[in-house]
């Protein structure tokens, strides 16, 4: 069987999961821990455990088909005092730690408890603050603020620096067949993950391919303007130098996004600026008619059966 | 298969429920929804569903055995605003009425997800509000209330009267083999399931050998020196008159309970004051020596093993 690792977090991650899954890869995900909003947050912040939200859909993404217990992961509370706005699978993951007498347990319990196929990994089991700076000069500090800011984002680091990356999660990348990286919040999804102690390292060193699938839309403040050969740049200047052997973009030339969609510029230009880096580019349309925001799902998976 | 049902509520029921099945019955548990204190009494009010916490100890007590989802139910969150002291059963079964749009819909879930064998049924889904009469003519409204009584309790009542029957209940009463109440807090565990419309009349039809398992200790208030001729007076009084079939008690005169404990009095008099209703009594030790307010479930199961 070959092994797939996909790299990142929010709601590109869960997407390419379940694409690597019907693909018949062996599955690993790798799943930033930075996030402090939303229910994660709360939780982090009430019970001190590391942020389940990200997992949870990744877990949920590999779990058996038709599962009502997944389900049941994906509930989020609509009213309750202190409930509202929690998603159920989240407080089931922040239980589990607490019973089992840590995090890599509790997924590993969720896993077995969905029936998961595949691997859901924390990048790290440290408790880690995301920062960034801006085009201003200026610091950001935490996940959502960053997600937020209005100024451009340059760089981003976590606190404490290089944390310790969760050991299974190196040698998943060292055995790897193909690495995907994204889609997802160039800052804040997938950067967070090359921040950990090892990790850019050993995507530089595998014999894995490596795909990145660059955004189809920017977002506002943290990549305003940049176009898919900037994303590309910034994953090189945060440790990937050499490591990227593919790029997957939306062709914007010749699919225009809706008005009032920000694209992220993967047109014969921006390509040719990959390419003359020494990274393939395959660029084809991928976007979701009905969220632009957002590749669409089987346009993505064609893409990637193509190329891995 | 011989069919058994037990009906009650708190912490009795769960127990009784383990027996009959070790005991191979197809066991049918009928439960009271009158609960309104802890975290089922938040859930009734910040979300309108039916108390869940009697439910879910029950379908743990039916569970596959070794079942880590059984555990994730039992859970209790130990901090965290708004989730401190909930059971996180509680929360699924919450959840499960909202997504499937019922109470009923929600029990049969969480049964298909723990593997439950057996049957867990609300006696009612009337949304119930349990009261009592006390000695002093007072009246106290809400089963929390009603437990905690420091008057004793004379009659207990729902509001609204008669509520219609889970119709699946008065099915499984009709068609058992033997029927087990208790043993469990008289006025607000086992009475509430018997004012509720068809219950106590489907009692007193069944050709089901009725079994009443008479609690071991007294709770302040609410039996306050009721002995055990007294607790099934009060059965009769509630619509139990010529139903019962055998009464358990456990015999304080040879078996006298640690200081402290009020027991029962399941005495040689009591025994003679039941048997002259035309009831069987068995008296036998039961109590559990480290819980001594408890019956001890595996000599509760023997007992029960040689009455059903």
């Amino acid at each position: 069987m070959r092994r797939a690792v996909a790299i990142g977090g929010g709601t590109g991650l869960p997407v390419v999961l379940r694409c690597l899954a019907s693909l018949d890869f062996d599955v690993t995900a790798v799943v930033t821990v930075a996030d402090d909003g939303g229910s994660s947050g709360m939780l982090r912040r009430e019970l001190g455990v590391l942020p389940p939200g990200d997992i949870r859909n990744c877990l949920v993404a590999l779990a058996a088909p038709d599962s009502l217990l997944a389900d049941v992961f994906q509930y989020r509370f609509p009213a309750g005092e202190g409930l509202i706005g929690h998603a159920l699978g989240n407080l089931i993951i922040a239980a589990l730690a607490e019973m089992r007498g840590g995090f890599a347990e509790a997924i590993e319990g969720a896993s077995e408890l969905l029936g998961v196929r595949g691997h859901v990994l924390p990048s790290t089991l440290s408790d880690v603050v995301l920062f960034a700076e801006d085009d201003n000069g200026g610091r950001v500090m935490g996940q959502e603020n960053v997600a937020h800011s209005v100024a451009r984002v340059c760089s981003v680091h976590l606190e404490p620096t290089s944390p310790p990356a969760f050991p299974p999660v190196l040698d998943a990348i060292r055995a790897a067949d193909v690495v995907v990286l994204g889609p997802g919040s160039l800052y804040t999804s997938i950067m967070p993950n090359l921040l950990i102690d090892g990790v850019a390292e050993a995507l530089c060193a595998t014999d894995a391919r490596i795909i990145y699938i660059c955004n189809v839309a920017n977002q506002r403040g943290e990549t305003t303007g940049l176009d898919a050969a900037g994303h590309v740049r910034a994953l090189e200047e945060h440790g990937l130098l050499g490591a990227i052997d593919v790029v997957l973009v939306h062709d914007s030339d010749t699919d225009p996004l809706p008005e009032g969609v920000s694209p992220v510029d993967g047109g014969a230009d921006a390509q040719a600026r990959i390419r003359a880096r020494g990274i393939a580019v395959i660029a084809t349309d991928l976007v979701d008619r009905l969220a632009p925001m957002h590749h669409d799902p089987e346009l993505l998976c064609a893409a990637l059966r193509r190329l891995a």
